[in-house]
């Protein structure tokens, strides 16, 4: 299945990110190499505050990632099942507020 | 008293994080692979929900070691040029105030 | 306009916090209380670190009463736009990526 | 008044905040009208996006305070420490490490 420019390719039962799986994926590999630097630098010695820099840096990247799946999980899988189903519609909801509660450490 | 045995055999400017730096590779070796495998779940169209509660558990993994990071920075190199140069301490202060106003995004 | 005990009595264009009005209005005039708290503490020269712990409840505080109205808004102005206004739907899910991209400060 | 030029002058004993006690109580006082304003907002049934972003704001004067604390303590408490009193200095950045990691929800 390849990620598509429309949301009408997407598979029945795909999950909310299929469109932009590609994107996804291309952040998480630049986060992967990122993180590898990090190690890289502490094998070095680097500087205790230069690293930090480069841990805030992977955090807000990862951010930037759980928005976007957010973003897509809401418009498609949440907003599908508010239409069709609403007993399935509130059932993602809780889960939904289950994940943001963990996300945000509560 | 040293955080660890060794502390006394460290390096003139050696970074603080030095008695500690096989404990934060190994964390940073194991997020570096739960990151692959959240990219391998985004690949396997994986539901959006399980793919953000791995990102949840990546992001408090960095939090830890940056944490380590800053606490191995303050018992050594804060607390080291608090005791022998004023002004060395004062600018390290600076630079910790504004790596946490960064790490906060404020 | 009052809070009522379930969601088919509240009037329409009511914000989705409507049925849990009386539970936020607790918890912010507790926030309060705890702010107010907290400038005694600094008033009467307390212990950094102490003064700290009470900021981080507040903080814990204020982000149970935005997950709380995250909540409210996504089952009702979200999913009633889901199923009534497909644009309207569109346009909340844009406000509401704003949003939390600004609560997590990206 | 700055953190410095007065710092003499602090009666022994005093949190490391107390030459910014002033500017810590202006920003708390302000922090507790803005809880008060979302109160308001609730009771008029503004909109709930409106309300979050309010939410958003007083989180972030909020962290400001912290790391403003934080910065004093560090300052005075733990530099004076470290030039004083080696074990003071390790109870004080043991308690520091753990606000920190109370204050990111590790």
């Amino acid at each position: 299945m390849t990620s598509s420019a429309t949301h009408t390719h997407q598979a029945p039962g795909a999950p909310g990110y299929t469109d932009r799986r590609a994107d996804h994926l291309r952040r998480l590999h630049k986060i992967e190499g990122q993180v590898r630097g990090i190690a890289r630098m502490v094998d070095e010695d680097r500087y205790c505050i230069d690293v930090l820099t480069q841990v805030s840096a992977v955090n807000r990247a990862l951010h930037e990632v759980a928005l976007g799946l957010l973003d897509d999980h809401l418009r498609h899988c949440v907003v599908d099942a508010a239409r069709s189903d609403p007993a399935d519609a509130q059932t993602k909801l809780d889960e939904l507020t289950t994940t943001l509660r963990r996300a945000l450490r509560l």
